[in-house]
């Protein structure tokens, strides 16, 4: 696995790139939809392909740990083979799902115990078993265990957080080195930056990611409700740091407008539950702004979903009828609206590679990031 | 719009049809999936040609005309065009809906008083508004305002019913005969037989809907508890007095068995939301039997979904990851199931019309009935 740097901009701190996987390669900067459970929720695998044009594709270590379980996923012969999506997966390490969603779960030195949010039963992950568990579902990009802070988070807490990730990060290390894939194909694993919103613990934590010169490196701990203006300030600070060679993949975010001014601080990968779960509640990302399809304006609009959508979706239904299912709680609403606003993110990343490869980066993000934020 | 029978079976009284109608022709034996909302629940109006291989599908007077309402299926021009849809669609009259579905409501000559399920407003319907709905939803085929008799019904209820159903009937008649259609297209109005489980009431009622010469004629007031024997029972001795050279339309029917013994007593045209619902409790309809998904047999099934399936879904998709996504309640096994289901059910028909053609519908019908009970 590989990762090749094809354009860097003059203006900005974008980079249009390729990252070489068994499964394929994905042009960057990419979005990486989420496939909580194995399925991108309400997209059928083939409509991620051909409505989505999804390049690669996210799964919830936590979740299928719980559901189906690591022995139905391997007797599949793992995910790809489970759902039949047969480009790239990256799975997270299940932490920030442990810490998020369970009930009663405790972090010392040597891992996490958590109570599944099914049944209540008790479970234990640590780095060694979250690297086993990731080599299990087969995921072609495989995440560091590590402790997700919260915001706000005391400087104390985070400090001490970090450096039990680095440790951590050592163990799945050394446990990646000792295992070997199941499925035939390469994984690799990403390391994660914490440090919450701390210049100094950033720099560290940084710096100490770098050092163990992994595939590619990822930037935790952000979108967790901190204001925009720290996550881009983070964001820049850490991808000063981080190897220019290496993909940059910067975890949980997050709107159009925080995508674009990211990909400008010099990321590459993104994910996000946003574009599907905001689909449910019936607000559609367009490229002329947000759309909240319940409002009353829409009711008698029979033109087409999205005049510039790339989905045959938003040339076959009218935003009157996408409301119409929507205010009716029908699921085929859920379905349109997550197959647009899934392909609105990845027309948008594309549309941003292209004009970074032109040269034209800047003006154009400038541009898009005021339009993206209007409110139609 | 037009009935050609083109040929009825020797050994049984089942026929083999063209229904014609100005959005295009339906091969008979037909059944119908049913679109309550202006969506059939889960399934993209493409999916319904390319995957369901639906030739026409129901919409709910009740439910439309509640929500979006009629302006806004005006403003769009009509359901087909609302929805993208383009071959025919079948209304309900509403009024089964009113009675299953409303809160207070009451039944008087002139019409029916009701209260929204939504938002408990009042509404009244006649058999001239029903007409004038349906109208305004643009079906192909509109249904007579009547009463649905429940089961278990005494006599005399069923009588005073049945008839009240007949004057309502000449008024649907002459409120069809008083309007247009409004989009251009011609609309067709069905009468429906009614008498609940007595003999002579059915035999009164189908020989009155028969004389009101209607292009097509339907039998309501079935499948709403009573046992196989009463269903089959009725419905040949209501086919045997309908005319020959008209569709005969067995409304709320049934299971797979169900449709093809009553296409062997000479029913046309089917609908229910058995195959959509049950499909949403995982419950799969083969050409080998049913399948609980959600059975343990299945966790490591990775065969899949089924062999002999005509959707695309039933090749695609196994068994065992059909299982985890409806256990896990996640909606694309609703979607999933729904297609295979809904495909089963158009599959098994367009069987049964080529096993008409071919001379050979008795013996296959006979061994399918069986096949089609067992569970797997």
């Amino acid at each position: 696995m590989h990762f090749n740097l094809q354009h860097s901009d003059n203006k900005t701190k974008a980079r249009a790139g390729e990252f070489h996987t068994d499964h394929g390669v994905v042009q960057t900067p990419i979005f990486m939809p989420v496939g909580t459970a194995g399925t991108v929720k309400g997209v059928h695998t083939k409509e991620l392909e051909t409505e989505v044009n999804a390049d690669i594709i996210l799964g919830n270590t936590y979740h299928l740990y719980l559901k189906p379980g690591l022995e139905v996923i391997e007797g599949a012969g793992g995910l790809h083979k489970f759902n039949g999506w047969n480009k790239p997966i990256l799975t997270d390490s299940g932490g920030y799902q442990v810490y998020s969603l369970s009930g009663v779960r405790k972090i010392v030195e040597e891992g996490v115990r958590f109570q599944s949010h099914h049944d209540g039963s008790y479970h234990f992950f640590t780095p060694e078993s979250a690297i086993d568990v990731q080599r299990t579902i087969g995921a072609d990009i495989i995440m560091a265990f590590d402790e997700c802070t919260p915001y706000p988070c005391d400087y104390k807490y985070a400090k001490r957080s970090m450096h039990m990730t680095h440790r951590w990060l050592k163990r799945c290390m050394d446990q990646m080195a000792k295992t070997e894939p199941k499925y035939g194909f390469d994984q690799a694993l990403f390391p994660i930056v914490q440090g919450s919103v701390y210049k100094d613990l950033r720099l560290e934590s940084a710096e100490k990611i770098a050092s163990f010169d992994a595939i590619g490196n990822a930037i935790g701990g952000l979108s967790v409700g901190e204001p925009a203006e720290e996550l881009y300030a983070i964001t820049d600070h850490v991808c000063s740091v981080l190897p220019t060679e290496k993909p940059r993949y910067l975890m949980g975010v997050g709107t159009p407008a925080n995508i674009l001014e990211c990909i400008a601080l010099g990321v590459d990968m993104f994910d996000c539950v946003m574009p599907s779960r905001n689909a449910r509640h019936g607000m559609l990302f367009t490229s002329e702004g947000i759309i909240n399809i319940k409002n009353k304006k829409w009711e008698k609009d029979f033109s087409v979903l999205d005049p510039n959508g790339t989905a045959s979706v938003d040339h076959f239904y009218s935003k009157a009828y996408l409301r119409h299912l929507i205010k009716s709680k029908e699921n085929l609403g859920i379905q349109i609206a997550t197959i647009h606003n899934l392909a609105f993110y990845l027309a948008l990343v594309k549309e941003a590679r292209t004009q970074i490869l032109a040269g034209t980066f800047s003006e154009w993000k400038d541009k898009m990031v005021v339009k993206v934020q209007n409110r139609l």
